[in-house]
């Protein structure tokens, strides 16, 4: 009570803001999920850095804003599809992820807002089809990856020669790398790649070690955010450039993908794919966002 | 639905706990906050690991677990007050927390539990006094700080020379060293001290920057968890021990301490010292532990 007497006096209570939300994760890529149906919420940049400081806010790699798609004005499709409006943790939008896709239908289904198994999800990046499979998991339509030559080069810090990488493309920019031994790589610093200018927005990298014939394990340093715990698209990059680098031409073909924090499938077919993981959901709140 | 009918297949959900919470900081140190008034609760070390954890769980330094004293079985004094259950975010136990002090006491306000603006705080260390001042700040008595000769040498990675360092006391173990560039400074590993049997439990190390007579800067590398954003006794060791090196033997005299997580006051009395920082509670809710 002494607080908001004085709080008032400030102004720092009065105009605060009291909001619900949900944290979840999938293979610990974690989100902050926040519920606006009818699109009347504001964050701004700042707000969401706020919610995801991992020590003054909640913490989280992103927001995930759940709002019908007629209240999205960019939005020409669907208009009765619940819109998955993804912000990095620095505020800027993106179009897709597809970890948050996953946590995004468990959210949909446990708060009653969809039925599943099967939910059309809309993203920045189109609809994405995805399926309760019932034991924890889901399974998201990615569409197609494609996968170029091995004409890049990416340098980590402290190997003495680049790594050749491919290009590929799953609706983002990836390079794709094979290597021997995952562990010793120093992913704390940015690795460079080259050409420069074969991706002129930045890249997602990804760092693979073959385990099996269909079983890869990789590490990934993301544009924009440094190495993490899972990158959706990534492992789908990651599996589509082990099958053309093991001469895999039937389709469909299945990888299993472990990253550092947990493990995916990979469904490659003729022109979609398929990513299924787990989302879990571990609390629901409100907080509260400084004036 | 769908989730829930197979989670009850495997126990997975069914075996599920949910419990409140609150998540606050002082100075960014950040603590998961339960309510336990009659000591009902098991927190296992997994509990509180799975809790703490940035990505699959809540995200905390540490929790601190509120109950009555009277159902603390070792707890010998005033059956009446709160008692701050620490625990680290490996699940084991600690005395004291400076910053946790004053999260607690304002929990303990604003959820009406305690009236302030004086609250007898009780801890493994004993009761902590402290007084809501008001404008979200929080003082707490922590006990006398004694300071030692500058007897150790503390090797931070990359230095040439050691530093001299002077052992103090806050209830728990410190060594301050006095440094020109606090920047520089690479904390990512442990630094070691010497002679090694000095602190045969491990010790807390503090940086200080002196910017003015009485206002110091200061990094800290906590033992068990590596360089935090802030340290409450850490930076009354610091003060107590710039005070000693600047030959300030008044009291009480008050510093001012810049720590990478915010900004705290430590006044210096003949056999007290105060410390004094802000307290914030940013979310309430529930969480999913699992089976």
């Amino acid at each position: 009570m002494d607080d908001r007497r004085v709080g008032w006096h400030t102004g720092a209570v009065a105009s605060s803001r009291s909001i619900g939300f949900a944290k979840g994760h999938g293979t610990e890529n974690d989100f902050v999920i926040i519920a606006d149906p009818e699109g009347e919420l504001k964050l701004s940049d700042d707000d969401v850095a706020f919610i995801c400081d991992r020590r003054a806010g909640i913490g989280a790699d992103g927001v995930l804003r759940v709002v019908r798609s007629q209240y999205v004005p960019d939005w020409g499709g669907d208009q009765d599809l619940w819109f998955m409006d993804y912000r990095n943790h620095d505020g800027s939008t993106a179009e897709m992820c597809g970890n948050g896709v996953r946590v995004f239908a468990r959210y949909l289904i446990e708060n009653g807002l969809a039925d599943g198994p099967m939910i059309n999800i809309a993203t920045r990046d189109g609809v994405k089809p995805t399926e309760a499979l019932g034991d924890g998991r889901y399974r998201v339509a990615m569409g197609p990856v494609i996968v170029d030559q091995p004409e890049v080069a990416v340098q980590p810090a402290g190997l003495e020669m680049p790594l050749p990488a491919r290009a590929a493309d799953v609706g983002n920019p990836h390079a794709v790398s094979f290597v021997d031994d995952l562990e010793k790589l120093d992913l704390r610093t940015a690795p460079t790649w080259s050409p420069v200018l074969r991706f002129p927005d930045g890249v997602n990298l990804e760092f693979v070690r073959r385990i099996g014939p269909r079983h890869i394990a990789m590490r990934v340093f993301e544009r924009g955010s440094g190495e993490t715990r899972s990158c959706g698209t990534g492992t789908c990059a990651a599996a589509a450039a082990a099958a053309v680098e093991a001469g895999q031409t039937e389709r469909p073909v299945s990888y299993r993908v472990d990253v550092p924090g947990g493990t995916v499938e990979v469904e490659l077919h003729d022109h979609q794919s398929y990513l299924t993981g787990p989302a879990v959901i571990i609390a629901t709140g409100e907080l509260i966002l400084p004036g």
